[in-house]
């Protein structure tokens, strides 16, 4: 897939991890407004810290975004720090820039510092590889235990010109990361102001990247970046024309297609339970017993054995501490109603059963409480995903 | 294991579940006092609600105790809650008597209504078969996917005398029961008021079962209860005598001793996880950070893999909501200080697997923003944990 106008990538190999690429860049040629949502985690990667305060110290612009693999370099303290601000020096050598304009993530285990040295080594040579073609190698540089690349794109149009929006994502598939596992880079060739842009980003993640990593649940290193190089030749996007919402559309589309990569690609995972909660006495509550039901380990592993036991999922909402009455709970999975005002209904076992079976499990929770809803995507748990996380660092 | 003086226990096969006994009767010969502790979900099996009411009703006396397993009758409406009241009618008339001194409780599969013709039937067989050494049947009729029966003991000392509580339990081993998984029954032959035995059940819960459950994280089917007959001979228990403490340390024993078997006797469990988490800023903190630790799939499949990866720890603290200075932040694993004021030590790789290969291993967060603290026992996440799971119900 073809960067939008105005931007560069290529993907290499540092060393930090061993025969697998581990270093992505994206450029902006003529740098790009910015945008970026970062994790709420309270432990905060020496990369989020420097990145966070530079797109604020350059007003929302970006040159070039440097990310690695193989190593979070979180709870890496000032050694990891210093190991950072010496890549982002060096990158802003090798582009000419200011170093407020070098954006910086990178995702794997935490707390092991950075082996910068590598990473500044392999910059010239990532730097030469850098082309309008160089998304393929570069959505594989920023892997971990991810099993492929995840790349969408969507179209729109401005000024009678249509602007394209692509976007790379790397997800180890954690429905809640918690981990250093989530990176986005979103680029569009779209002329936009920075505030326009973090508009447009808080919205699109609020209905994409957030469905699957719910509020506050974020990792160490979590950030989502959207770059605008402005090259589409059109006027600049404004929030209340019909330009800016189609553009705002096309953003959803790429976040939303990114985030179900994300979950689909879970680790180990074999089915993505579509939840949603509605009939909730606000959006609190309706996502605190999406919440319940998606980290219960008991619903979970029952997803994965294509299993319709609905009591688990039932029992996570009782526990989640929302209030509602168990007499107008209802719930059904797909078109099967499984229980209506508290009591189980008469349906077919093999009905549920096949519905729980499917890639896409859909299931609604109505708590018959309000009218506030939500909805979350929740990957199965498996054995391969134990496998994976047990024996991860080995 | 004899029970103490006053009651008689019996195990047998009502056909609820096949091939293994499923109904377990406790009987205190002349009643007993009585205090229970039930599941704060709002979701409450029929039993659960019978129980309570009737503990209310009978001002805490305890005639038999009717514990049936592989069906929870838990959100089965009015059609679950007709077949308990069946089932308590029966027990009134084959034990002669009031039905609010029969307390009712069930384990198994949520929604499913619980099919009390077969344990009508088999209640005068059960009765028949009861005596002082019927703990061992009773123990093992009340188990569902427990690996083995949970049975402790421990002695105290009232006017000179030497009195016994003995318990028994079952937990399929989650340390947040969200399914119908934790029962546990306590039997002593103390004299004592239900005021006191509430006072010394609420104690001894809090630094038991509560720390492997966790506030507020319980099953639609969770209780406890302890009856007291009242035949040791010595005179009644109160609070602020010496006897009455002694009597409270007993209990907590025996509590602790079932907790510790519910969590090493986990689905598919291998290793425990000490927990304390220490220097938060209150309570409700310290059990929040903790709570997301023991939570975190991250860090049960790296206890799993007897991996030392702190950063999956700290991960889950850092997103846990609790305030505190990521630089102030320590971690050891047992005597090994892995991290100090939010930076690795040079510790080494080799002495901190050592500890986490440990069947116990010991594990201490150090918030230092404050002087609160609790503790939690944390499973391990296998594959075996999935594949119990994924076919629980098959």
């Amino acid at each position: 897939m073809k960067l939008p106008r105005g931007f560069l990538a290529s993907g290499v190999r540092s060393g930090i991890r061993k025969k697998r690429p581990d270093l992505a860049l994206i450029v902006a040629e003529d740098g790009a407004n910015a945008a970026a949502v970062f994790t709420m985690n309270r432990f905060q990667a020496a990369p989020v810290t420097l990145s966070r305060s530079a797109m604020k110290k350059s007003g929302g612009r970006v040159k070039v975004a440097v990310i690695n693999a193989g190593c979070a370099n979180a709870v890496t303290g000032k050694e990891g720090m210093d190991a950072a601000r010496r890549v982002r020096t060096k990158a802003a050598q090798v582009f000419s820039c200011n170093e407020q304009e070098v954006f910086m993530a990178s995702t794997g285990v935490i707390g092991v510092c950075l082996a910068d040295e590598k990473v500044r080594q392999a910059l010239p040579d990532a730097a030469i590889r850098l082309s309008s073609g160089g998304l393929e190698a570069a959505s594989h540089a920023i892997l971990t235990t991810d099993i492929g690349p995840k790349v969408a794109q969507a179209t729109f149009h401005c000024d009678g010109k249509r602007g394209r929006i692509v976007g790379m994502a790397k997800g180890a598939g954690m429905i809640h990361p918690n981990m250093a596992t989530m990176l986005a880079f979103l680029m569009t060739d779209a002329d936009a102001s920075p505030a326009f842009l973090r508009q447009a980003l808080a919205e699109a993640t609020s209905v994409s990247f957030n469905t699957i990593s719910v509020d506050g649940d974020t990792s160490t290193n979590d950030c989502v970046l959207l770059m605008a190089s402005g090259k589409l030749g059109a006027k600049t996007m404004s929030a209340s024309s019909g330009d800016g919402e189609d553009f705002k559309r096309a953003l959803r589309q790429v976040c939303r297609e990114l985030a179900w990569m994300i979950v689909r690609d879970g680790e180990g995972a074999t089915r993505v339970m579509e939840l949603e909660v509605r009939g909730a006495r606000n959006l609190r509550e309706a996502k605190l017993a999406a919440h319940a039901v998606a980290t219960s380990p008991l619903v979970k592993t029952a997803l994965h054995g294509g299993d319709p036991n609905w009591g688990r999922i039932l029992a996570a909402v009782g526990r989640s501490g929302v209030k509602f009455s168990p007499g107008r709970i209802s719930l059904g999975a797909g078109p099967v109603m499984l229980v209506r005002d508290g009591q189980p209904t008469k349906y077919q076992e093999k009905d549920a059963a096949k519905v729980f079976s499917r890639e896409r499990v859909p299931v609604t929770v109505d708590l018959g409480a309000g009218d506030a809803s939500t909805t979350l995507l929740v990957s199965d748990l498996s054995q391969d995903y134990v496998s994976l996380n047990a024996d991860y660092r080995s």
